[in-house]
């Protein structure tokens, strides 16, 4: 047959996520589906069902990682591997991780009906706990899988009820027996709604990431003096909260203050005692600063030290900051990214070369293997919210491109 | 013998402050005595079982309120009562509430060992749940006797565990059977730590009130639009969090704009869903205004409401605004509080004409009878915290002006 005739079967893909979104349905249309819960589990033994019934060797490694192997001509080659994630923020989208691996999945069954052999073994994975909200920090299997994480470390990790995510794992039947190590591989596509505006404002179906932003985070805690609010004049307080409010404001001018090229969010606060007649004595939050240039994302943490440092001294409320976690920018496989971009113009797809601001199981495997990305639009650009939406036609042009990229990277000899 | 020369005994005092303090100490030197909790019920037993000592009438009433009354000369005159809370703040310290109680306690041992008749009887009082940090609002127990609120409301409302109010007096045993119904009262007295800097700062021993500030609450609702950090560009964004920052701050200036004679605060805030990489989509904060002048308080509150309705529109963050309390300022009658300032110098105290920026139970008895306070000093204006304190001298002091004030009022024909 003519290979660049054939086509995902839109309706079917549709159907299975629709299936899954079944597993964790909210009242509002969304998706609840943390990781290694009972929704978990139920929407894992439906994929590896689904596997199963594609002739796949299915494995499962000490990460709860689910694995379907489909034979290459040459077998022995490296394969190509795609994939996301089947777990959910709380209250999250039908969308989130579950298209990329229903899309893979899809691919798999066109390949199987059409009785199409690649060069190259194809490898389908679901990563466990990319979301990390149930346990953090995220993109934990793909992290040990590719030796950026300790198994023991991630096994040892407990949610909000001290339950800890190896013993998680074991409860719902998916603490397997394969090492959670890498292996030779050919290259990595992952599929994924974009998670904001930027192919929605520009009309364009296929989105190619040139890689993954940077992502530092931040936390700042700073002290005051708690007093009855009545009695306590303006003058002399210690006020954390209001302190802490300044601190925000100059989080949130600071991209503009720096000429762009950068996000910058608070995206939690803690006030205490937070009680409505006492002034505030202790307020932390946290700073996430993005950037697809990690030096231009430093000097905007100096600009933005300086601004704490400067805010507390002014309000005689004590400052400390920990400089909790810099990620640095992945950038991806130059040869592939623009396959992507090839691929959706062979196939009449409009498209954009850009970046991707979220995180990704993709950023790891980007450090074992050439690794590129696949996005499609969200409606409004909302992601992790209920209200995550893409039409099923983006769904099912994101699949053939997928597929046409996976055929033409695992026929490479 | 000369009653001008009758004082309180100060190691006396201390003592019963001490022993209370055991009754709830928390490791840090404060103490924790939420009301109707196990601390409260132990600390109400010793004080009746010292009431009993003075051969005091005791009663209960339905709010759990305990009254210790002293036979007058005419014993058929409206009686003076003296008194104020044994409940605490959560991590409170000890001398908030306790201090009146043990003051006028200390006031009854005084004229017992001297045998001391007054012309009107005096009643002794503890107030239950002046604090409101347990079951809101505060000060239930005054104002039920007052006629200000209503007994059923008032045992219906819940703590954060589910449990009512009115069972919670019924488990400790302080369920009494008096109506809780307010009696023709000549005068009341409270005696209480100032909670402020002012009597410090001017280094006065003996405050008096002319009365307490109003209290308006008000509730701020701020509704954004949530979306993964990294992927979402600052334009365009609406952040809950940064404009509830904004609107803190202009709350924080407000006083200043006003030109003074005022104060106001936001103590709480919750934010949501309170995730490091979501941007913000709720934020809820308070607002607290006090100042002697009502028509002020209420102005300052135009100006504000307009300042967030501005901000909300520019941030596109849609607002809901609750006007949740207000209480007007409650002028004290002048008479008495001449009497304690009077009663002050010719004891040989340096005092002060002042106001209260606090509520007490003071307010409601104020809507019964001509009522006073004596404040003493907060070291370093401390309040509602473990580190707050008084020096046992100014203790001492103010027992010796709640003794002459209670002398002099008694004993009005």
């Amino acid at each position: 047959m003519d290979l660049s005739k054939l086509r995902a079967n839109g309706a079917r893909l549709r159907a299975s996520l629709e299936e899954m979104a079944t597993i964790g349905a909210t009242p509002a249309g969304g998706v609840q589906r943390l990781t290694l819960s009972d929704e978990d589990r139920r929407a894992r033994d439906l994929f590896v069902k689904w596997l199963k019934e594609l002739d796949l060797s299915v494995s499962i490694d000490e990460m709860g990682s689910i694995f379907g192997r489909r034979k290459g001509r040459n077998d022995s080659l490296p394969p190509v591997m795609a994939g996301s994630h089947i777990d959910s923020q709380p209250k999250g989208g039908r969308f989130d991780g579950i298209l990329g691996v229903m899309g893979a999945l899809e691919v798999m069954r066109t390949l199987h009906e059409n009785k199409v052999e690649t060069e190259r073994p194809l490898i389908i994975v679901d990563w466990t706990n990319e979301e990390g909200s149930r346990f953090a920090p995220a993109m934990v299997a793909s992290g040990v899988w590719a030796g950026a994480l300790e198994r023991d470390w991630v096994y040892a990790r407990a949610d909000k009820d001290g339950k800890k995510q190896g013993e998680e794992l074991a409860r719902i039947g998916y603490k397997g027996t394969e090492p959670a190590t890498k292996w030779p591989t050919h290259a990595y596509y992952e599929y994924h709604i974009e998670q904001g505006p930027m192919l929605e404002r520009q009309k364009k179906t296929i989105g190619a990431p040139k890689g993954i932003l940077c992502l530092h985070w931040y936390d700042v805690y700073l002290t005051g003096e708690a007093n009855q609010v009545g009695p306590t004049p303006m003058e002399g307080r210690h006020d954390a909260l209001v302190a802490a409010a300044e601190c925000i404001l100059a989080v949130n001018t600071l991209p503009d203050r720096m000429k762009g090229n950068m996000v910058a969010t608070v995206g939690e606060i803690q006030n205490g005692p937070n009680s409505r007649n006492i002034i505030p004595d202790k307020a932390h939050f946290t700073v996430d600063i993005r950037s697809w240039d990690d030096d231009h994302a430093i000097a905007a943490w100096e600009l933005l030290k300086k601004d704490f440092n400067t805010i507390a001294a002014r309000r005689g409320t004590p400052i400390r900051i920990e400089e909790t976690w810099r990620c640095p920018h992945a950038p991806f496989a130059e040869r592939l990214v623009q396959r992507v971009l090839d691929t959706a113009k062979a196939l009449g797809y409009s498209n954009l070369h850009m970046v991707s601001g979220a995180g990704h199981d993709a950023s790891y495997m980007n450090q074992v293997c050439p690794t590129a990305m696949i996005f499609v639009p969200s409606i409004g650009g909302r992601s992790h919210v209920e209200v995550e939406n893409t039409s099923w036609e983006d769904c099912e042009a994101g699949a053939n491109v997928l597929l046409h990229c996976l055929l033409a990277t695992a026929n490479e000899k």
